[in-house]
């Protein structure tokens, strides 16, 4: 079967074969429901009391601090609607560019009488910290911003904003999703900044679709997003989806472990491909920033991203245009806007994020795709002009 | 490698092996984001398409009555709290008998100004139709009521039920999690007698841990539990995990496909097994109402339950005591409370739910199993006595 070149980790990525070996019992024999009292459920439960174990370790947190859920956006959902049950509504200081599994439960509660403080960010796609600062000024009582933007790439300093905040009392989040496995994270050191929660998601490192977690310290008071047989230290109810949860423990153990040499590679790596794309008159994003080592995102002046990515995918080559989470969503990104990209570059907007299996080769020969595929259109946009 | 004989099916199935050969594809090579704009993300989405075809197919929906979650519990949730969303706080009329990720959640929206009109059943477990005329008087909203009790396994007449509610305007749910596999389940009648939404999962029902569904009349309206970037029609934002959700197509068409047959099968054992029960001195719960063909609740006169569930898991056979889902809490059932068994009677619940990999062998070996421990706890009893 003929495998496409996949650059679209930070949408998702395959599965760790030593993740999918250690998946595997709890998919044939070992099937039982962790909360029932018999040899198969105290397998079950101490296959995930190992794994909360692990991925705790991986951030430096205790296992007690670790809330499993079935995905990212339900981590991100559950803090924020959780907190904010509460409390009194007050004030939510966000960023401008948070995923939307953010920003929209922050639309939900902006309708119950919370008031959003939108914090902007720079035209390198870093939190304005004076923007941050005004918000302060409302004394919001619930904080989320992203460790690292799943577009750009762009890693905000988290620990500084929470240092900050601290004068308001209020309870600060970061959606680290797409921090796992490519930067440290030490939840501990989070914590004493500050920083009371943090989300993990299993699939962007490596791990399976429907493990997640949110790393909580024990203060904060949360009502449930999903009330019931009281899993999770009723935190989350509902059977525990063992196989994913076994797998995250696996991945996350693995990603702290490669922290480090990952980085150093796909650093190599996405520096030739960015050596290319500008020798191709590509603007590249988010470079005067701190970013992931994995992630690029650019454009082409008059080409636009979804064409690009449509023809890159027929050359065999799967990247992403705009937010890859909303693809459904054809507006241009909401991050470069944020960023005061114009539109016509927004528009045109590619990310392409490495991963562990990619290859030096593979990055020529995109390169190579890149540059067919741009003297064509631009051919094409000759014509029609 | 000893396996214990398997006896608790409405806790949790294994597997099916067609159901766990359709998901590898998606846990090796075919692990696109379904939302991405590439072939590997357009491969997930025909698969998911293809499974919320299945499951329509299964309980006679529409595929875009479908919508995906990571299980019941969360769907569970999703209808009763997304729904109090859309409306102004009135009375929602649930049995007393539901699962606690039903009446938590109702407990939950009490809080914020709804009434609950709790329905009681009778003593063997019916839901009591002159306690819900009463309820109905009160006007609700919303209504819950389980299609099979996942202790007793009694059969409510929930179509009888949303007729008679009709009249109230109100939006009919039903916790039908037991009956997937076990029961024939026609949503388009049961939506033509005024139920308005049913919950499912697959893991009852030899599918993956981690997939489930809200089959919703689209007249309803529900404000997403987990918000984001709009999946599953702005219902239920998520990566989807895609090769659990294929799973669950799978065992939703192998459940219709298998039901009549299986159902005939688990009927004959459990009508074995409760001979040997009875004649050991047990007694039998829910046996005067139309129950689930797999299921059996019973007790011994002076008999701890969890006493005996623990002698028997060292015999080698795994069953489940009082409410399986919520094996944590070691009160006395809920459910056989309402049913008024008296609470000595209560403290002694077993429950054996059969599943298709079970044998008339494997029966007669738990009933031989059975009256050793009995009769070796009865000895007991009487030296303490």
């Amino acid at each position: 079967m003929f495998q496409p070149v996949y650059l679209d980790h930070n949408a998702t990525t395959p599965l760790d074969p030593a993740v999918l070996a250690a998946m595997m019992p709890w998919l044939e024999n070992q099937f039982g429901n962790a909360s029932s009292r018999h040899e198969y459920g105290r397998a079950a439960r101490r296959a995930i009391d190992e794994a909360r174990q692990q991925v705790a370790t991986a951030v430096n947190a205790h296992p007690t601090e670790v809330v499993f859920t079935s995905g990212g956006s339900e981590a991100n959902n559950l803090f924020l609607k959780g907190a904010a049950a509460s409390l009194k509504p007050s004030g939510i200081a966000l960023s401008v560019i948070e995923h939307p599994c953010i920003l929209k439960p922050a639309a939900q509660l902006a309708r119950q009488g919370w008031q959003i403080q939108s914090v902007t960010v720079d035209g390198a796609g870093s939190v304005d910290f004076s923007s941050f600062t005004d918000a302060l000024a409302y004394k919001p009582q619930l904080f989320s911003f992203m460790m690292a933007n799943n577009e750009t790439g762009v890693i905000q300093d988290v620990a500084k904003l929470a240092s900050a905040a601290r004068a308001t009392g209020g309870w600060f989040h970061s959606d680290a999703v797409q921090a796992l496995g490519k930067l440290a994270i030490n939840f501990r050191a989070l914590n004493a900044a500050g920083v009371h929660a943090l989300t993990l998601s299993a699939h962007k490192a490596y791990g399976p679709k429907g493990a997640a977690a949110l790393i909580l310290d024990k203060r904060v008071e949360l009502q449930p997003l999903i009330a019931g047989g009281g899993h999770e230290r009723g935190l989350r109810s509902g059977t525990e989806n063992v196989a994913a949860i076994v797998g995250f423990g696996v991945a996350a153990e693995l990603a702290a472990k490669r922290l480090a040499e990952q980085t150093e590679q796909l650093a190599k790596w996405r520096e030739s491909l960015e050596c290319g794309i500008v020798a191709l008159g590509g603007q590249v994003f988010g470079t005067d920033a701190p970013r992931l080592a994995n992630t690029s995102y650019f454009a082409f002046a008059d080409i636009d991203g979804e064409t690009l990515v449509g023809k890159l995918d027929r050359a065999g080559f799967a990247v992403a245009s705009g937010a890859a989470c909303s693809s459904a969503n054809p507006e241009a990104s909401h991050v470069l806007r944020a960023m005061s990209v114009p539109s016509e570059m927004a528009r045109g907007a590619v990310r392409v994020s490495l991963g562990r299996a990619n290859s030096q080769s593979q990055i020529d020969e995109f390169i190579n795709a890149l540059q067919a595929t741009i003297k064509n259109l631009q051919g094409l946009t000759a014509i029609a002009a």
